[in-house]
């Protein structure tokens, strides 16, 4: 059986990763690959269930340590019912976010806390990507485009463009924390050549 | 100002810990204490929301792991929220449950998590009860109790009485571990020869 790959996009809201993950997710289909397009939080069952817990309401809701107890959870969800099941039938698994987006958003809330994701990380989930697309962009732009879809799901871009500039800034030292399997892509283009930098990038890694 | 303690009831499900822990609170406030009576999984606005996802529904669907992550989620917003305010202004606080039931209820389930419960009880939590009262019973009895109610919440319930068997061994097991807060309580007694033995030391420890 031919092995897939767990692929992962990562950004602040609005920089076209969603878009992304879903244009790389129909190209490899296209070509003939077996592969599953998901996202986080949510991606199984139980694990939306907690996606609503963590994306609708007061962006005090919840302090920097519960929310990381509570998308680990959806992860730990995530990882066991979607993600391993379908790598071991040999499937490519796209997701739309996943342990950097907690690393990066928790770490920027309190910086002091990026300790403690990672011990949760390596307790409770262990583990990465084959292949991270960080996709790049001018955060005043990304987060009119995130508040403009008024989706109700606005806890994050809630939190301002102080607090997106932080999210793009550990976002690119995340990518020079895992070298190997992150690709920083300059978001700031027309969707069609980012789409074919990234394709170029995963069609290597899959061959 | 008088420091008050933080004091635990422990024990399976239909042991009668919730009403002696309701009674204990009760008299408290009768003798002038200022005391505070919560629960778990609850006790908080947000861990009361968490709660909703434990209880109800199939046993089998969130695996261990996850469960755990999802209780010391709701742990640390009861923490932050109810019980480490009402501490700091100097109440007692009576909780029905706290981490000692994630240790032995997920203990139970599989004893080689055990290991990983108290990890994160160390990582995301630290904080351990002044007083533990465990109320131990026949489980047999304690279960056609629990089950009687049919409260909707029997999620742990169902997974029958060789289950009850192993968390009352997980339990006993617990009060060798922590001696010095733990007290085990006779449960196969009427409430109030069973409510005057824990007041006693309840108050012994107040004074």
């Amino acid at each position: 059986m031919a092995k897939g790959l767990f692929i992962t996009f990562e950004g602040i809201d609005g920089s076209g990763k969603s878009s992304q993950a879903r244009l790389l997710a129909d190209h490899l289909k296209t070509e003939g690959h077996d592969c599953l397009l998901t996202r986080e939080p949510g991606g199984s069952e139980g694990a939306e269930e907690i996606r609503r817990l963590l994306v609708e309401g007061d962006p005090d809701r919840w302090s920097a340590e519960t929310e990381i107890l509570l998308f680990t959870a959806a992860r730990r969800d995530h990882l066991e019912k979607t993600i391993e099941p379908a790598l071991a039938a040999g499937k490519t698994v796209v997701s739309d976010r996943f342990a950097d987006s907690t690393r990066v958003y928790q770490g920027a809330a309190r910086a002091d806390l990026r300790g403690v994701v990672d011990q949760l990380h390596s307790l409770m989930i262990g583990r990465e990507p084959d292949l991270t697309f960080i996709i790049d962009m001018d955060p005043e732009t990304a987060l009119a485009r995130g508040l403009a879809r008024q989706s109700g799901e606005d806890r994050f871009e809630d939190l301002g463009l102080g607090f997106q500039q932080k999210l793009r800034a550990g976002f690119l030292a995340l990518a020079q924390d895992f070298p190997t399997r992150c690709h920083v892509i300059d978001g700031n283009r027309d969707m069609d050549v980012i789409a074919a930098e990234i394709t170029a990038i995963a069609t290597q890694a899959l061959s």
